[in-house]
């Protein structure tokens, strides 16, 4: 069966390797697409070699079918559709015991830390694959795992119906983000600095303003009559936006921390402390929004089709990561099975 | 009757001035204490110059008693032993229906914006004027505002019984966050860069670290057998205390902003995001707030006695503040009535 290895920054190649049988406690995946991720492209950059062990087959945001089932695997069946949420905790640290085992001290994630999900033929514990419903199409459910995240950030929030909601960066999770919130009775705005991407937000139905052309402020003043945003969602990475996030939250406001802010920033505590904002950090996603992506998806409440850029087959993985880090795309699937090549 | 005005960056005069009757809904207080506090100091070097009016009687931790009754006042007789919670909000804004009247986007702070505590005979709305016990003498009845600040401050970490805090700066401020924390069952650790408030705070039965000399992320990784601390109190203002407090917090630990920064600070919003970090902002107090202190001062939990490094004629405000204004005092009372000199 074939895979995609990360080799070291900038090396991606096509890999053939013999399919192992699953073990104890595990399935064997048939998988079908495997959506590519801002995490990917640091895999693939050469950003993450001091956590990553290479030759690495990556890949986290899969579906697939049943392939086979392991030894003392109860409940599924070949040809099950799937997906997978891709953390293995330890159980035992003081954030597993407090509950907060999607964030444990000892985190495996799968595709980082362990192989993932770019080879056709991918076991994992039963513990962490997901059953899909029937009528729920593989493609779509490449993005169960990219709206969990966007399921927890709008949690984290404590999102209200009704709240005014800003949204820093229109990438795909600043759009899943957005498409949750609306869904939740949220009115949301998108902030995003790309003309393509606006062009496509736009196209989604949201309002979307230009961080370089456009007053936030005053918009965020007008639309609130004075208030501020209820929610601001912090997903662009940049120094700037965070600027923005303080500056735009109302009092008692909260602003999430969804981005890879990879050095310190500046920010605005004399805001915090005056407005009394409420600012936390939101990472990955717990079973219940895995739950909950699932039947949102189901729903078509999310814009899966206009958020998939492209579907290529797997030899071309590296093609899709330039696509993807030049900004030119927004979500590409692998077609890891090769289907849509037959 | 005497006062202590604010006359510009640096002058701070004894005036006289005739009392005026209290007006219809007012209180007349003859002001027994009133404590000087880290604002005061700010009016008193001209940092404030934007905000205050001159000439400006300031001073906003008062204790005293009831000198006459204004028209249309009920509840009240001369001779109640009092304080002031120095807050007038417009009742109209967004954060005021919403239940933030505290933080209202209008607030009148007294003492900053109307005349404040330091005169003899001071008129204030009934309406922020705070019943005493009997039995809590007027001296101890001056740390009510500042206590009340700590309580605000705890209220917002949602602190635990057993929970490991952290105070960042050992200030007046600092040590009443610490009491307030230690008594509802906290266990406190205390980091104060200068010798002689590490001493007092010892003395309190503190465990106290020097930012400066000691490994703070050691220790707390000792006391918390590597879990980290569940709240961080960032009290000192400076940039360096931001950093620590991101490193000091455990997996979803809190973070209260209670110090103001004059400057954007930096953060490691890396660590906020992984570790899924929460971090408020912390301002004055409600009036439950205050109902709580007078309690826990009535109760004898705050050091007071410890607290008040001395007191002062009204005519010697400008030299206390310059003796806070060093470092080299913790709380300085003015005895504003001048009976101790009596």
């Amino acid at each position: 069966m074939k895979g995609t290895a990360y080799d070291g920054a900038g090396r991606l190649r096509t890999v053939t390797v013999e399919a192992e049988p699953p073990g104890p406690g595990e399935l064997q995946i048939a998988v079908a697409y495997c959506g590519l991720c801002g995490t990917d492209l640091h895999i693939a950059h050469g950003n993450m070699d001091a956590r990553v062990r290479t030759p690495l087959i990556f890949g986290h945001e899969a579906s697939g079918t049943v392939a086979a089932v392991g030894p003392g695997v109860d409940g599924w069946a070949v040809g099950d559709p799937l997906t997978v949420m891709p953390l293995i905790w330890d159980g035992t640290c003081a954030a597993c015991l407090a509950g907060h085992q999607h964030i444990c001290q000892n985190l495996t994630f799968v595709g980082i830390d362990s192989p993932g999900a770019l080879q056709q033929r991918w076991n994992v514990p039963a513990s962490i694959a997901v059953p899909l419903p029937a009528g729920l199409d593989l493609r779509t459910a490449a993005l169960v795992e990219p709206v969990a995240v966007a399921v927890h950030d709008v949690r984290r929030a404590e999102l209200q119906v009704g709240d005014h909601v800003v949204v820093l960066g229109g990438g795909p999770i600043g759009v899943l983000i957005a498409s949750v919130a609306r869904h939740a009775g949220a009115r949301v705005l998108m902030v995003e600095i790309d003309a393509t991407r606006r062009r496509l937000i736009a196209g989604l139905g949201f309002d979307v303003l230009d961080p370089a052309d456009d007053d936030l402020a005053a918009e965020v003043e007008h639309r609130t009559a004075g208030t501020g945003a209820d929610v601001v969602f912090e997903v662009s990475g940049a120094a700037a936006a965070v600027r923005s996030a303080t500056a735009l939250a109302k009092v008692r406001g909260t602003i999430v921390v969804v981005a890879i802010h990879p050095a310190p920033r500046e920010i605005d505590l004399q805001r915090v402390f005056w407005r009394e904002l409420r600012l936390v950090g939101a990472r990955v996603y717990r079973r219940s929004d895995f739950a909950r992506a699932i039947e949102l998806l189901h729903q078509g409440v999310i814009p899966a089709g206009e958020l998939i850029s492209g579907v290529v087959p797997l030899e071309e993985t590296a093609a899709a990561v330039a696509d993807l880090s030049s900004g030119r795309a927004m979500k590409i699937l692998v077609d890891v099975a090769g289907q849509e090549q037959a």
